[in-house]
């Protein structure tokens, strides 16, 4: 297995996420970390914080640091990382290792096809954690704390470089590693988190009331705080997942659709056993996830 | 205007809500704070902790303690509350002020009619505040620091009443204290509170998988929360409260959809407006809200 501490790491992309990581990955002590960035006040400052030891802005410069990189972080959107992997394949280290961030795994590796050259081997992975807040200026792995981490391996990914990154992972604080496929990560984040993206937004938008808030105990503001989202980057995860979401949308609206029926017909007693059962089964998820965090502590 | 000092305080139910209360107004010093509750453990667990001065757990008991009280929390549920007050109207002491806690105001109102004696100064409130928990063993006064509590006066209550209500209220934490009709009250909170409580039960209801917590990164855990519901309180509520929640269900399902039309149909650029006027509208939500909460620091 790689050592961490004779690698070096590469960030491309210094946001909230890629800047998070970068500064979660300096505690690990790794031989160097490098990043690129087109805004040069970002890697100005990611550089004077001794989080990167080099930085670049250039593609010059860019395909300079690939040949050096044993491990590959792309922080950036889907497109722009499929994008990113298409422009600079051929600039990438012989046997490096490359990982992306991307909230939507099957169009990455759907579209990577025969792109990806023989020896690199890349490992899609998914950190469930983030923030409504925007760029490196905000970035802190606190967020990294206890949260999942999710790998969709490839066949060809080899067993002692997906430990590496396990291992990276673990001590960045994520508590709770998932291995899956590429088609169960994108139906289960449908679900979790592009739909509840999209049901914040619609509970925000369909509100004229400015001073709503007058009039909420905390579930309003709880709900609602992701409808503070990254438009075009939303947009593009939607439109990445497209027809999962849809699957998960309509599945929701079933629900709150019998579940308004309930209430029209004045359906007292189904709609207390429906409840209970909610509740019943939201406890449950509660437990399971308890049990596992207590596991992998 | 009535100085608390020098008042019998009553409790009418020491539930969650109800226990919070009393822990928060026997901070407050008042003469003496006695309960009712059909649970004896409950009254007894209160008496032990000093948080209640007297209780009683029969209706006798209750008779004479209603008697004494100079101010009344009714801590009931919306059809509970109504069924105490026509039941224990002739027991109230002369000139005493009765409040209570209910989730929808309007019922409780336009039940209420001549039941109401002219002594009686009934001033309906709802503390925007509480927990997925239950019972006095989850009580705790903490819950009200820096929420709103909203008063829906009569045009019979007397303004030095409803001040010290107001006054009280402060002291128990909440920071925002709103004052409306019921009908707004009711309109709004079908929105706020139980719209999200609908949302929240159909997210958890359409979803079968127990393990779903492995794919999420705090959004869905946060949405849901409210989920694990008291169901026979809630479906009260709902049903209490029933033309204006299927209307904002009504108006959510509107937003849901066209959100939904504008994935299917890959409408990149009207979704992408759509997402940056849902942010700007939250981001500005928050700001009105911060403004107040500094305001009444």
């Amino acid at each position: 297995m790689k050592k961490l501490e004779d690698s070096i790491v590469g960030f491309i992309g210094l946001g909230l996420m890629g800047g998070a990581l970068a500064m979660g990955l300096r505690k690990q002590e790794p031989g160097k970390i490098l990043a690129y960035d087109i805004n040069p006040r970002v890697v100005e400052k990611a550089l004077s914080q001794g989080v990167i030891n080099e930085g670049v802005t250039d593609s010059q410069g860019l395909q300079k640091m690939l040949a050096r990189c044993d491990l590959i972080f792309i922080c950036l959107s889907p497109m722009d990382a499929l994008a990113f992997m298409a422009l600079y394949m051929e600039d990438f280290k012989p046997g490096a290792i490359i990982t992306d961030i991307t909230g939507v795994k099957g169009v990455i590796v759907n579209n990577l096809g025969n792109l990806l050259r023989k020896d690199i081997d890349f490992i899609p992975g998914h950190p469930m954690a983030g923030s409504e807040k925007e760029g490196y200026g905000k970035a802190d792995d606190s967020i990294f704390k206890n949260r999942n981490y999710i790998l969709t391996p490839l066949p060809s990914n080899q067993p002692e470089n997906i430990d590496f990154i396990r291992k990276i992972v673990r001590a960045l604080g994520f508590n709770h590693i998932i291995e899956t496929t590429y088609e169960i990560h994108d139906e289960k984040i449908a679900f979790t988190s592009q739909l509840c993206h999209v049901i914040a937004a619609a509970l925000v938008d369909c509100e004229d009331d400015l001073s709503i808030t007058d009039f909420e105990g905390g579930s309003f503001g709880d709900i609602t705080r992701i409808a503070m989202i990254n438009a075009p980057m939303w947009t593009e995860l939607f439109m990445c997942n497209r027809k999962n979401l849809l699957h998960q949308i309509e599945k929701f609206e079933a629900s709150l659709d019998s579940m308004k029926t309930m209430i029209q017909g004045e359906e007292k007693t189904e709609l207390i056993d429906r409840l209970t059962s909610v509740r019943e089964k939201r406890i449950k998820m509660g437990e399971i996830r308890e049990a596992k965090t207590k596991k992998n502590k």
